[in-house]
């Protein structure tokens, strides 16, 4: 039994008395006690480890007070656990030495056991759900297979991911056969998570938006619709796609509980493509925890109004900055729980 | 007169055989001929040599046979006049070494004489005009206040602009105060382009669309307006907000005679959202130029049947990169003009 489930009233719809908040990266670098940890443990250490996830997954729930944990990780597991070298470089981001570049490249990817490979993970979550004691649901998630071809394409960040977008353009074969793989891996990887605790899962797909909407139905769309449909039975899927406003009205219709948006997509824009009945979830622009408290709490208020607060999930437009003030982030979440 | 002038028949809204075609950085780092000039001279170099500019805006008319030519030139040049020490550093672009962070820094802005601190533009100008000798229209262009602040404080390029965005956030006088005195200069600016040459002029909003639609409405859109209204009795202004989708609808209410739109924007939804009256400019991605030439053709006239041949001038949706093949770039153009 879970004792706030405010989260999974709002997945399924159900009037609450106030929207359920959390935030994306809210075990993140913007925590004190996180970057005590990151300065001891290398990134992946952290994600390896199902002590570090557990402590790391739980802090903002007993620091900040947000409505539910999502459990620490990274989307390009799943590209490790199917034999691709990944790496975090500082000051860079994602790495990756040898990306996929040719049709050839394709048989490089392993698909693997994820219950042996990505064991770490499941670990984690159990050990997360005995630490959370019911207080709050647990998130698991996956990145969308777009958003894993762009950096196993690209090898790294990118302004553009034009080389993954070439790929794609001059190589279509070689990309729908990459993104089903993954896409299948993705689906055995939610699927155990779900097994191993989680209460809902969010695909991320941070890199939609840099498609037009013809290549997005093309190389995005059918894959992440394929992972939602094949989770409906298993647990509530939040579909988020930055910058794809282009895309809500389809996407309201591959069953997903709930729908996230970012800041350029405003409530109402977001609830006329949506279609109007189904969860969304966003989308404060993370550089307005920059604001001064008040302004924070008056544009809080604002949003939660402008959205309504029932099948609404308040949350931000993206992650977290690591240079946002614990003391914003908390007033963020303060002013959604005093909502009335 | 002006021979070809399908483009200032599309921004007057008339009825023309084809849709005019240029592309953004048209004059850019693809070309061969401008890459040795490149390597021979700096950036800012190339912009304040008159010789140099035209000789490079002139590059496309020639050699790729667009339907207009915009002066080489940058945004920043602006900032610069206006007392900022700009630099353009290899591997990282803009960089200002003394950005602008405090209310008092805003004193730091002159309010310059345009004519003579930026009269090699206008030198630049006339040289092209003299050089084009009436094939083409000649296009003039500045920043929008809002896309200047963001370099102005964060101080180089930025996935969020985070920096900017927490001024205008923490300082809203400060930076509204910036806000005016760069439009004021854009305005005496863009009025000079006009006199030395220039048919019509672009608003580049580059960064317009990381803000939410109301921090739009408050930091970007006031001053694009007063910029266009000013420019109402001059020349046509085509104002270019990347991202911007959302703001199009206001857009078509200042006064432009076109609308630039990105990718992400459907020909559909662009013209829904700017009410259907406006001319369109855009939208090709400039990624999707790395596809084969056959695919490009093919892309091309979808666009062009998508958008209507009236009221629309065919572009990319964002500058084009620096390795798409040239004769990929000659594929775009020669398939709008062979468009029946």
């Amino acid at each position: 039994m879970i004792q706030n489930d405010l989260f999974l009233k709002a997945l399924r719809g159900e009037s609450v008395e106030r929207p359920p908040v959390w935030m994306m990266r809210q075990a993140g670098r913007y925590l004190p006690d996180f970057m005590k940890l990151k300065h001891k443990y290398d990134f992946f250490t952290r994600c390896q480890t199902p002590e570090l996830a557990t402590e790391i997954t739980v802090m903002p729930i007993d620091q900040i007070g947000v409505d539910a944990a999502i459990i620490f990780s990274d989307i390009l597991v799943v590209l490790q656990a199917m034999g691709i070298q990944v790496e975090m470089k500082d000051g860079v981001g994602p790495w990756i030495e040898e990306p996929i570049r040719t049709a050839a490249d394709v048989s490089r990817l392993e698909i693997p056991d994820v219950h042996d490979r990505l064991s770490y993970v499941m670990e984690a979550l159990k050990m997360t759900k005995t630490a959370l004691d019911g207080r709050v649901p647990l998130i698991g998630f996956a990145g969308s297979p777009w958003t894993l071809l762009c950096y196993l394409v690209q090898g790294q960040g990118s302004k553009n991911f034009d080389m993954a977008k070439a790929y794609c353009f001059t190589q279509p074969q070689a990309a729908h056969e990459i993104l089903q793989k993954i896409t299948d891996v993705t689906i055995t990887y939610l699927k155990a998570q779900v097994a191993a605790g989680a209460n809902a899962v969010q695909v991320f797909d941070s890199w939609g938006g840099l498609l037009s909407p013809s290549d997005y139905n093309q190389f995005s769309a059918p894959y992440i619709k394929q992972i939602v449909e094949a989770l409906k039975e298993e647990a509530p899927t939040i579909v988020f796609g930055k910058g794809c406003w282009f895309a809500l009205q389809d996407m309201s219709q591959w069953g997903a509980a709930a729908l996230g948006v970012d800041w350029t997509c405003s409530a109402r824009n977001a609830r006329y493509l949506s279609g109007g009945n189904i969860t969304l979830q966003g989308n404060f622009d993370p550089s307005r925890l920059l604001s001064p408290i008040p302004t924070i709490e008056k544009e809080v208020r604002q949003m939660i109004d402008a959205f309504g607060k029932d099948r609404y999930v308040v949350n931000l437009g993206h992650g977290i900055l690591p240079n946002i003030p614990v003391d914003h982030a908390k007033a963020f979440v303060d002013t959604v729980k005093s909502y009335s």
